[in-house]
């Protein structure tokens, strides 16, 4: 029987079309974190189940993971996120780290879910952190980064909106305000962070459920409610303007707007799914109406490095999945078109192959990308795989251009054809880019 | 108890400074491809376990592969090698592709093995394969794309030698000139590409052991020793001299001595350890002392893409490692001095990193790459923070540069100091480049 030719469910083949447009993306991210000052590292794939264990979220470790036992009897994870990896690596070299340390990586990872628009199976994803910055300049810094990436893949701010949190605000709102009880306020948080995703009569009997007999007299779920009510940081209860969290929050919007960026707003319904957040908190999310969902988000997670038994590192970092990127791009039209990097096909006429490597090495050796139709079928159907691989310049050899040193450039979009020698060809084609 | 720090066993971390250097071996593999007409393409790392089962040889497939079931029960493997992959997506497009199909990949491959020089559990691997030519022009393109990579890594020819050799030619040499039967010759072949590794009575007397009675009375052993004591295409028994893989090699290895590739030979002892190569196979050797061994290799196998159930189509290709290629590199002194990505590091002074948003803002849009450092520490700390980065140029902003908009931009090697506008400093530093 013959073997399936389809790649592995909710993962993907890139062909070198699909290829050159994940370049495309990865060169801009690529990009904008180095002129941040951000260095590249990056890590194995695989890691023990451990370092999941502590922070990850129990619906990805329990439900999501790819996880098995090596032939050597280690429970090992083909990694779900990056974040516990790179904080480990912090960990290793806590000492001798020169901090801030800027890293960035675009790792490779694997969930099991339901493959759906925006998520699959596996994925890549930018991952962003600063290591070592205790106050806001770090949360500042990270959403301007991300400001300046949707600015290099050409969005306008009226496309995305920048929505930021405290997870100790929330926290304190919770505890000290509404007066739950540290159970009350987890089994809260998380409904909070699905409430988008239920009916408002839903969400309400959800939190009537959680809550205590005592926090339901003391009318718990109504102050609630008008907490989520919040639009911005001005609407919250007056008992939380005074708070830290609100003033830091306020400086960081304020920020962002004098430079700039006024697409950012307070939204205290975010909360991430992660729960190794500790402060501020962050998502993108696209405004057109067929993509109504969150980009990418990060936030401060000071307490992960921490775990590896060494001295906890104040961090501050984002995530940024390549399929949400690329829907983005798409439905925006900002995909850009993207030419093959081969700049000429050579055809040959008649028997040589052997002739032809002299001129083909010397247009190689003056930086052209050269590809070579060795078929000997008709001048027409080269021409047609060099159009059918997007090549739009062939070069023609045949004998006589081989004694005379001279061949044929035929551009197939225009027709325009030119016999030159290689230098003149040379710079014909340096002079199209 | 606190997490483990060290990366999955056999495999690595890749901290900024080694990724740095794994960069620069993946960007001259995908430029000299690139030259060369290849288009780059990749696929997950995850694949069903089938595809692997027919060709890939049985040691990898039984006892090193990274195999589990998922979730929903699939046999699935963690990919050892990329033919198989590559293989099945030419399958999966086999009537719309433009052939020749000229692609590389770098993926990420594992294997379960004890760890050891110049093999770890985890590497990446240049892969380059072309698809659809029939002739010997393949491997010549082939083997020129892989002379071209190590003229590009500053390899001289006496640093690296290219064996090639022929499976058509060894199986006929086995089956019709010795007399062989088929489970022999395979038994043969087997200690033929582990026979380096064995001293020569070891080789003798196992030769012995998997040959029949009939075969060891008409002499196959010492007919089998004379023919792997061939040192060149000339010393092989005259039977076999007129053979077709004969003339094919003797064409190839005229073909590169012309091209200028001089540091080819014939070896009828090189193997490949796959099944599926199906005639002309090659290798790189590292021809330094301490380091004698296998660097790459490849060869034809058209026989794989018809396995997914299409017509099949000629192929040849080959594979590089990243761990082989680092040591080569290593030992010959070939790694260049490699500076991180940051050209400029930011000292604040006092109370003014909103103040430097400006400035450091007007240096990004001029492509400089720029780090902050927002400590408030003293400058001398701030240097020593710089320095340990790699980063040589720092720029200070204090209250007073705000104020007269120009800033004194300090080169931590060479000591010199000058106070310049941000349109100078940005000159100052791409003269530096």
């Amino acid at each position: 029987m013959a073997l399936a030719k389809q790649p592995y469910k909710g993962a993907r083949d890139f062909y070198p079309s699909d290829k050159r447009v994940q370049k495309y993306m990865f060169g801009i991210w690529r990009q904008v974190c180095e002129r941040f000052g951000y260095e590249e590292y990056d890590a194995p794939i695989l890691e023990p189940l451990e370092i999941y264990l502590a922070k990850t979220g129990e619906e990805i470790v329990n439900e999501q993971t790819y996880v098995f036992e090596d032939r050597g009897k280690r429970k090992v994870v083909i990694r779900p996120e990056m974040t516990p990896t790179v904080s480990r690596m912090v960990a290793a070299r806590r000492q001798e780290l020169a901090y801030p340390v800027r890293w960035y990586s675009i790792p490779n990872l694997w969930r099991y879910e339901r493959p759906q628009r925006g998520r699959l199976r596996e994925h890549w994803q930018l991952n962003v952190d600063v290591f070592g910055i205790d106050g806001i300049e770090a949360e500042l810094e990270m959403i301007s980064l991300v400001d300046a990436m949707f600015v290099a893949f050409g969005a306008k701010h009226d496309m995305y909106e920048i929505r930021l949190n405290s997870r100790k605000l929330v926290d304190e709102a919770l505890s000290s305000y509404i007066g739950l009880n540290k159970q009350e306020a987890h089994d809260v948080s998380k409904l909070i962070d699905r409430m988008h995703k239920m009916e408002r009569g839903k969400f309400v009997a959800s939190i009537d459920e959680v809550l205590t007999p005592k926090s339901r007299k003391a009318g718990a779920a109504e102050k609630l409610l008008t907490l989520l009510d919040a639009k911005d940081l001005k609407s919250l209860p007056p008992e939380l303007i005074e708070n830290t969290s609100v003033t830091e929050l306020k400086q960081i919007l304020n920020m962002l707007s004098v430079g700039g960026i006024k697409n950012a707003r307070f939204d205290v319904t975010l909360m991430r799914g992660f729960d190794y957040y500790t402060d501020i908190v962050f998502e993108v999310f696209d405004t057109h109406p067929d993509n109504n969902r969150s980009m990418l988000g990060g936030g401060r997670y000071d307490g992960l490095v921490g775990l590896f038994g060494v001295e906890p590192v104040p961090t501050v970092g984002f995530g940024w999945g390549d399929v949400t990127l690329a829907n983005f791009l798409e439905l925006h039209r900002l995909v850009p078109e993207l030419k093959p990097e081969t700049d000429v096909y050579v055809a040959l006429v008649g028997d040589t192959a052997s002739e032809a490597q002299k001129p083909i090495a010397e247009l190689r050796r003056a930086g052209v990308n050269v590809a070579v139709n060795f078929s000997g079928r008709k001048l027409g159907d080269q021409f047609k795989a060099a159009d059918k691989q997007g090549v739009e310049n062939v070069v023609i050899i045949g004998e006589t251009e081989v004694k005379e040193n001279r061949f044929q450039l035929k551009n197939l979009r225009t027709g325009k054809e030119k016999t030159l020698d290689i230098k003149a060809i040379v710079k014909s084609l340096k002079g199209q880019q």
